[in-house]
């Protein structure tokens, strides 16, 4: 088998108009999909995009990574070498405009964006007021209701640290552990809204959308900000709160050791 | 006649699809349009909404000020008096999502947002890199070529004091004095783009795009940074630069003095 370059790409994109990042069947919608057809159109031979990770339909990212291999004979237009800055330009180029590559990078050949991320940040923004602002209004959860911070704060910190998540997981059955270490839960005052930021080793099947869900039903005092222990100890999604909407999430960015490269 | 209250608003609108501030005949697609029409429907009686200025179509704002006046009155539909935080609700509930009211209150009868208006700042973002930041791709001109901010900054220099600015106004006859005082160009870098900040007493029509337009040629060694009182001289729109796209201006904020109140 030829040798192959590996590719590593710093990707934001508004979720707004997609079925999320995993590639689907035939009525492909998906940002991986997006970025597989480019490549195609670039190396002429099918290529497969690795993502850190999911993102659910309607959810946007500031910083996703991903990466790909390319043959090494790739070569552009004029039969010149690509390197890494013109192959994010290609790409630029021929994504629609609500998907931007940001960097693209060589990488060494064992380099995989999901399996070597040590943390990745999310962001939740909610509007509190009675009207979003207009210019972040398909970036945000309209709540509409105003939020008590310290309460939720509370609550974050009986959230925070290395627990069974398995309550905060919309997926049933899950062979993997369900275990994870929420590092830390930021909860902010911004504009007239509140920004949740979410950083840990890793998140379940819509975990960031429950726990948002859970601390804005104790913001509006519908929740004790002391009963997350018995959320875990539940072990069921319905012990949790709901699944705060997809518009209002952002993947913020990805982390890697840096022996990785 | 009946006494009357004078509301003065401040809103932020997505210009987006809007034909610009100002009212127009019957196929009315104006914010200054959206908002008389809630009013109407307030109020009973046609309510005519004074701006600070007109905005062009497809132009932004974060920080437009109107005014307009209503019978004293004027009730809920619980028949209670409405005060201006009531007024601004109703008016966010039935405005279209791009067009939100931040603030409304109570002034004096004598309060004109355009004849008390005493400065105003624009703010104009351009996309220097290869493709626009996704999320403020609709509030953004995407110039794709690097500007250098520097020589940018000697024509400000030139740019801004006390002028006859009729060399950077899109209309040809102008009865009334061109002569206005810029107090400030600010320039600076922000993520891969560049934003201007204009400051002054008062700007003609397509003035701070067509301030960009020029500084943008200055910014791509098009045009000689010394030469803007040659400019100034000539009197002639034909002398300045190109009139940069509305989808990068924004009307920032309008300031009064505090006597007007």
């Amino acid at each position: 088998m030829e040798k192959e370059r590996n590719i590593k790409i710093v990707l934001e994109y508004d979720g707004t108009r997609y079925d999320g990042w995993q590639k689907q069947g035939n009525t492909d919608n998906t940002i991986q999909g997006k970025l597989e057809a480019v490549l195609f159109r670039l190396a002429g031979v099918p290529v497969e995009v690795a993502g850190s990770g999911r993102t659910d339909a309607g959810v946007h990212a500031l910083g996703q990574v991903a990466n790909f291999h390319l043959p090494f004979s790739l070569a552009g237009e004029n039969q010149e070498f690509m390197g890494a800055g013109k192959i994010k330009d290609y790409l630029n180029q021929y994504l629609p405009e609500d998907i931007r590559v940001l960097s693209a990078e060589e990488v060494g050949s064992r380099f995989h964006s999901r399996l070597n991320a040590v943390e990745k940040t999310y962001r939740y923004q909610v509007e509190t007021g009675g009207k979003k602002n207009v210019f972040q209004r398909k970036y945000t959860y309209g709540l509409g209701q105003p939020l008590d911070l310290e309460v939720m704060r509370l609550a974050a910190a009986g959230l925070a640290g290395t627990h069974d998540f398995k309550s905060f997981c919309s997926q049933k059955r899950m062979k993997k552990s369900t275990v994870r270490t929420l590092k830390e839960i930021g909860i902010e005052k911004q504009g007239t809204g509140v920004t949740f930021i979410y950083r840990g080793d890793g998140f379940l099947y819509n975990m960031v959308r429950i726990l948002t869900g859970t601390l804005i039903e104790v913001g509006l005092g519908k929740r004790n900000p002391d009963t997350m222990d018995q959320i875990f100890e539940a072990k069921d999604r319905q012990a949790a709160g709901f699944t705060a909407p997809a518009e209002g999430l952002f993947l913020d960015h990805v982390d890697y050791s840096k022996e990785t490269f």
